[in-house]
């Protein structure tokens, strides 16, 4: 018997590692007249839905998944969050 | 008199836009041994600091940023939350 479950994952740069992109934002959101906004960083938010039998195979997983594939562990952090999906109610 | 938030802001595609990255990472996913993963979407995640004289002003200014700049109203959906940010304990 397996859990479907909807997990959310923040992939973000380290604090050490810059982020042109974010600095690029940052000069557009002053040059709109936002004057007053400041680290602006970016990174990436993923959504997936896993089938595990129980919450802590479910976030193993999830852990082995960003290590390999969906974060570069040298420049990023990542973090995440897990709920499980009843199927039922998304039938009906 | 100011107060600075600490604003974390969700963009992801609409529903019915194809993701054809998060298709990508999903087959990679498969290939990996990860069989049951499914409903892979990528979405961005922007963190950023802003002033404003209360929440809901820094609300309103966030919306506005979003549909200029983060987001692109015709094929994305965005949602954020702001918290309150003590200048005082980061100095500390």
């Amino acid at each position: 018997m397996t859990q479907t479950y909807q997990a959310r994952i923040y992939v973000t740069l380290r604090p050490s590692v810059l982020d042109p992109a974010g600095t690029a934002v940052q000069s557009g959101l002053h040059h709109l007249g936002y004057d007053t906004i400041e680290q602006v960083r970016i990174g990436k938010y993923i959504e997936l839905q896993l089938s595990a039998p129980d919450q802590a195979t479910a976030e193993q997983q999830l852990n082995v998944m960003c290590d390999q594939l969906l974060a570069n562990p040298v420049i990023e952090n990542y973090t995440f969050d897990l709920e499980t999906v009843d199927l039922e109610t998304l039938a009906a």
